[in-house]
């Protein structure tokens, strides 16, 4: 027997959304408890999936499939599809998996031609109605199945009323409908140089076809892109009777949510329209009333509305939205779908649906999507000043955050003005690594080019400051030290304000209020700790981001850059002299005057994190990124290190790297200049040994940057632990301290086994190892990174979600492979991967013990940890199910 | 029972070389065999191994099993250790699995104490012998054991010879011996500060304990690093009973190899030296005679050598380099093993036994290190010019060959002379990709700095060019154009010689002579040729390089990189164009240039190669590579373009990358330009079609560089499919072409699956695959490799010899999971590490069916890959072997 592609509405209760839907489903179990839905079926996804693999055409076998659940709706209805004294129309929707608003397209009125457009004219006495369906249903099916311009139509229906002396469709009466469907059928033949099809079957099919063909229409795949929605997926199509709100005083049509989508508040939410149809709610032409009102206008529709909301969200156990219409005082339900909310509503809805025991405290976790939870943690623009400034140009939202700042052009005035006390935002037409000092001074940065990865985006999320990125209407002239936008003329100096969350850039300085963490938010938060395996961790490198990390929920840092502690104008300067020295004695100098600067710093560490566990990397980055530009600088260093300044250039252009990320960097560092390590070692350790004197417990794990190799990692340990334990031995003192390693090199992935033989754990380094792997740098494949999305290549920014394909697959197996020679390795990630949702996710499934993120991505960490956790409960719950 | 550590010769005989190494292995066949072999005993490797893992001592178990056998051995030869009328000396020497020539050392009379020297000389009734043996013991012993320097002991012995007034040790007394004697053993108090040990117990352990520690001294870790030996192996110890060469005109000391070991001729080579000691022979001091005199001193005693030297000839199927002593007319001896041979006797050789019955075809392939034929390759400077001109400096001999001519400084200069015809040298402190230009019009590189990985080294080997790399005796002004070295200055358009096989530099022009492929290189190619798995292709990138690869044997082109083919100056400039254009439009018009001039190269390979398989690959470098620099090209491309010169030089800016190998390349371009990749899908197709008109069968594989995923793969190969099947419709006619893929890239060694659902080829890039999976730039680890293989980090430099842990690893995988896809597809490699012996065994152990190297070494590649196929045979019938 041939497979079932088509399905009743009662057939189909509970077959669920994969095969039916969002919307088939919806109907299905809608007419499953009873309540008034229109009669139709649905044809299922499977069939889109057969349409493609068919080479994008309909099987003789699903079109009698279709044909026979017709035959049967019109035995229901007791009506002839498209003909007869009682004619048949039918709705075509389609409904994926997933709801994607605006995506998917639907036809209306379908069956009518000049037959039955005159039975239903005489049917219902009313030739207006009518004939208004049937030119609405020409436009909608040469627009949407057809693809002509909606134009064309239009124009004829403003004629018509400019003619007629009348400013609204309504005013228009049937003679002027009956002109109007004439007319939409000579531009249909003078469009296409076809007759519009007036056999309603062959309607239809065309209707299917084009509603699996909008499947992978641009819109679609964008949006499913933006949403992670899996492109396989395919749509179902749903034909459905038509019911008609339109049909007078006692019909009407409207949208609600059972719940505010907005502020999360119970009470019934909506508008509607009397005497008309979907489309002219959604089209915005006439004023809808809001749902209250309907209990003046029809009271009992309304308490049998509120009844069937109150039921559906029992039966969904969340906040719907609900399309209805009302056919003559009697009430048909459209569609129902989980209603989509606002981060504020979700936190709300959840607590809410656990106070009143519809859910759980693990439904109430899986309820808020963690994502969205980026717009309460940052400070916001006070919402008064944001209502009488209108942005001044949007860009991207490359990193969260509401800001305020005087504009600078180049690193060096950024630092200049910082260290002057001033607050900077640094403009650039695009960062580079040699900004990086600029950008440690500033605020916030606005760049005119570059993406979501760009180096701008990316150091900003890393270093926790807004940005907008790839600003193109703002036009930057670095050299003379102002950028345009608009008329508007911004010059050096002059006050800005960037909101990263939106990409919004305004001129001026804008007040701001604090995160908004609410009740609902700690409530939320305490169930997501109470339920995540996994440990959440910070980075941070000062003392004040691990105070932040702290107030966030982090417990611990994962990582601590000791590099990001350079940055200091006199730090800096020591650093670079360090670098550019030629002898293994003028490094050791340089060294000797970095040292305490480091102590401090991890002593104030310490002394934030009071005992929780604070991981270390040692040197990491490429050199090149800390080389002396400026002249004063070059000729400063030149007479402290007694060289001549052509010797020092020299030195810098021999330090300047084709291939920085691929280059000397990393324990690199410490396998050729062992005094850096020693320092670093000793600046950590005896941080450690002051705070326990000061009766501070520090909790060290030193951390490897970069092995590729269990010998390259061992090399380092050893010089690390007996600089350690001499100190130790020294002063006598027990600390508790690791050493271990970062996995970001393909090949340290790979020879786990025999890295963990030594090492004491392991952070997944994904920014790297992302970079590696896929051959990507970061800093230039912003460039085409947006065509292989666009392309359809990637299926996500690799470097914002865990590719799990590829380097997924490196951190399976390390994971495995490490654990497999040391069973209680400790292993985290600390890429910035660590914060997203999908990708902590991922971590939980490998059996990481903690992720670290930036500190504002804590409590997005906490909650995706916690839902990753019900989730696999789910998932073994599901599978025990499935084996009894 | 305690493990055995310890084995008598005669016990030992036939344990191996792997327990006893080869010095021992040899000494115990010998007795074995029944020749004249002073007694003695072995202690094994695997007592070395435990003495590192026991912190380098000695246990008290192995103690007493080393007693024991030196019981045992005064038993034999009736003597007391060190004692008694008749003492018993020996000799202590170290010897590993593979002969490491100087690299360990050997103590010999060890057991000399003032009594047994005072025995000695009674019994032998000559003190002069026996106090010149105590002295020579007691600075050898000091030396190696103890470590002092042994210029301490030969002041006093030069002052002893002043004060006698003579010149040759020979003319001492044994009065002066005596004296020696005396103040050697103060030279060793005063320096110890501990009495010298009369102790002849205490001797030998601290003889065993210094051989077992000398196997970690650095010129051993070099020879090892140099020769790719294990370090774990460990060296064995042979502790054997002296004979003496110094007793009088009846005695003598000598080496022999069985045959010449320069020219491969069956003749007994080697002199000896009558009343010496073995050392005499190496120091030098006295000239040697040739062995053919010895029929002549001791007419039976050569005969008895004769007869001996041809019993382990045949023994051991392979000439022997042997050490013998004659003691009172009585011929023992003391070494014999593998000769070290040039690679033109090797050849000879291996043909001679397989011609005389005593080894097979099989056997006489695995005789030959394919490496050393390098040196037979290239062209060579005249032997006579060389006699008469001394190199004016040496450098590292980064790329083989002989090379003269005129020295440039500037890539525009080399670029300008060679086309006027000029043989040009490029001279630079470095390369960068920026000199590829000047590098391509180049006959040879010469750099001042850089390593044997530095760009040159490596461009040069790709290209196959001559290089010198790090010549540091040449101080190269590349701004005045002229370099000094030594007292000469060589200015621009100065004849300069290159000798890349040995790194030598000479000043003037020096006549060639051609490579020296004899008959017999002829004969072992044959037998390798028929033995051999894997097929054998050549990266060649133009009819002439295409030509000499078939000189070479090559059996199609693995690697065609269609970028080489723009170095020409029109091209050249058409690329540039192509690359800096704004528009499609532009770019198709520039790309319209290039398509007539590719298509004619293809035409001219296809006609080389005449139906041997081409792969081609499409664009690859990052465009950085072929940016314009010169103000008149970027003046003429910007007029040609029609756009200011300042929106050029933004253009060339924005096309700058930070980390250009991780950037916009490879099928990355095909992807953002499909035009790009249509054009050369056409150069090649049309090609192919007009060379099959013409009678020319030509068997196109295209090859998509760098895809990370199957997606990206297939977005590219259809585009080339479609252009291909297009045109080959429109010509009605049938290509045999393939589309394949690189795998270069970790992430497609991990995705192999997929990416060979539709990939007809896979050929393994294994330079980029380093790069990425070791997270190596290799034009930047230069800087820090060599510190890696001083340290031991790494074994060998990983883009000399792949890497099979890591990098190996992955190819393994993307081999297994591509053939479960398909099982027939077609694997190879085109890295550099397909010239490369050991990687070349691994490749043909992971099953690859070809590998692509550079033309000059496809006979080295052809002779591997029969070794590698021998290898596991003989692997598997001793596998076989072991089961029944």
């Amino acid at each position: 027997m041939a497979k079932k592609y088509v399905y009743s509405f009662e057939e189909a209760d509970g077959l669920g959304k994969d095969l039916l839907g969002g919307k088939g489903a919806g109907l299905a179990e809608m007419t499953g408890i009873g309540l008034p839905v229109p009669p139709g079926f649905t044809v299922t996804t499977e069939a889109c999936t057969l349409y493609y693999e068919s080479g994008q055409s309909i099987s003789e076998d699903l079109k009698e499939q279709i044909f026979a659940a017709l035959l049967e709706l019109e035995e229901k209805t007791g009506k002839e599809f498209g003909g007869g004294d009682n004619p048949l129309l039918v709705s075509v929707r389609s409904g994926a998996k997933f709801s994607m608003p605006g995506m998917m397209d639907t036809i209306l009125n379908l069956g009518l031609n000049p037959t039955s457009v005159a039975a239903i004219a005489s049917k219902t006495n009313n030739p207006r109605f009518a004939y208004d369906s049937y030119r609405r249903f020409i436009m909608m099916f040469s627009d949407i199945a057809i693809g002509l311009d909606k134009e064309l139509f239009d124009r004829e229906l403003d004629e018509r009323k400019q003619l007629k002396g009348v400013e609204d469709d309504i005013d228009l009466d049937a003679e002027d409908m009956i002109f109007l469907s004439e007319k939409y059928t000579q531009i249909y033949l003078a469009e296409t140089g076809e007759q519009f099809p007036d056999d309603p079957n062959e309607q239809l099919m065309v209707a299917v076809n084009a509603i699996f063909g909008s499947w992978n229409n641009q819109r679609a795949i964008s949006y499913r892109r933006l949403n992670n929605i899996s492109n396989d997926l395919g749509t179902a199509v749903n034909i459905q009777s038509m019911v008609y709100g339109n049909m007078g005083s006692t019909s009407g049509t409207g949208v609600a949510f059972t719940r505010n989508p907005a502020t999360g508040e119970k009470e019934v939410f909506g508008e509607y329209l009397i005497n008309a149809q979907g489309e002219d709610v959604v089209a915005g032409i006439r004023t809808p009333y809001p749902i209250e009102r309907l209990s003046q206008d029809l009271p009992d529709i309304y308490s049998q509305f509120l009844n069937c909301a109150n039921i559906l969200e029992n039966k969904y156990k969340d906040v719907q939205d609900i399309e209805f219409t009302i056919e003559d005082g009697k009430l048909f339900f459209l569609q129902t779908r989980t209603g989509k909310r606002t981060a504020q509503a979700a936190l709300k809805i959840a607590v809410d649906l656990v106070n009143e025991g519809i859910i759980d405290s693990d439904e109430a976790v899986m309820r808020v999507d963690a994502a969205s939870l980026d717009q309460l943690l940052y400070p916001q623009f006070a919402p008064e000043a944001l209502s009488v400034t209108a942005p001044a140009a949007t860009g991207l939202p490359a990193s969260p955050g509401a800001v305020s700042g005087k504009a600078y052009f180049s690193a060096e005035d950024a630092v200049i003005h910082a260290q002057a006390g001033e607050d900077v935002i640094l403009v650039r037409r695009e960062t580079s690594p040699e900004d990086i000092e600029g950008m440690h001074a500033a605020k916030g940065f606005l760049t005119a080019r570059g993406g979501m990865t760009s180096h701008a985006a990316v150091v900003a999320r890393g270093m926790g400051k807004t940005c907008i990125a790839g600003c193109v209407d703002v036009v930057v002239n670095e050299t003379e030290k102002f950028f345009t936008v608009g008329g508007t003329v911004v010059r050096e100096g002059d006050e800005i304000s960037l909101n990263g969350t939106t990409g919004n850039l305004y001129i001026g300085k804008l007040p701001t209020v604090p995160a908004s963490m609410t009740g609902d938010f700690g409530i939320i938060m305490k169930w997501a700790d109470e339920k995540r395996r996994m440990k959440i961790r910070a980075n941070a490198d000062t003392p004040e981001d691990a105070k932040a990390a702290i107030g966030f929920g982090a417990e611990g840092i994962g990582l601590c850059r000791t590099e990001h502690m350079f940055f200091d104008s006199e730090r800096i300067y020591q650093f670079r002299k360090m670098i550019c020295s030629e002898t293994l004695e003028q490094r050791e100098q340089a060294l000797a005057m970095i040292l305490p600067m480091q102590r401090e710093d991890f002593i104030g560490i310490f002394k934030e994190m009071n005992g929780l566990p604070v991981t270390i990397r040692l040197l990491d980055p490429p050199l090149h990124e800390f080389l002396p530009h400026s002249d004063e600088d070059i000729k400063a260093i030149a007479s402290e290190l007694d060289m001549p300044i052509d010797k020092l250039h020299a030195i810098i252009d021999g330090l300047a790297e084709f291939n920085p990320m691929l280059g000397h960097r990393g324990c690199r560092l410490t396998v050729t200049y062992p005094e850096i390590g020693i320092m670093q070692t000793r600046a950590i350790i005896e941080a450690a040994v002051e705070s326990q004197k000061a009766g501070i417990p520090a909790s060290v794990e030193i951390m490897i940057p970069l092995p590729g190799s269990s010998i390259e990692y061992e090399y380092c340990a050893k010089i690390i632990r007996e600089t350690a334990d001499e100190i130790l031995r020294l002063e006598n003192i027990d600390i508790d301290y690791m050493v271990g390693t970062m996995i970001e090199i393909p090949r340290a992935a790979l020879t786990s086994y025999d890295i963990a033989q030594t090492a004491e754990f392991f952070s997944f380094g994904t920014n790297d190892l992302t970079q590696m792997a896929m051959g990507f740098s970061r800093d230039d494949a912003g460039k085409f990174i947006r065509d292989y999305l666009d392309k359809k290549i990637l299926e996500a920014d690799p470097f914002q979600t865990i590719d799990q394909a590829g380097v997924g697959l490196l951190v399976q197996k390390s994971v495995e492979d490490g654990r497999r020679a040391r069973p209680n390795l400790k292993i985290g990630v600390c890429g910035e991967h660590g914060g997203d949702p999908a990708s902590i996710e991922f971590f939980h499934e490998c059996g990481l013990d903690y992720v670290s993120c930036s500190p504002f991505r804590v409590p997005i960490a906490r909650l995706s940890a916690a839902q990753a956790t019900v989730q696999s409960e789910r998932q073994l719950s599901m599978s025990h199910k499935n084996q009894l």
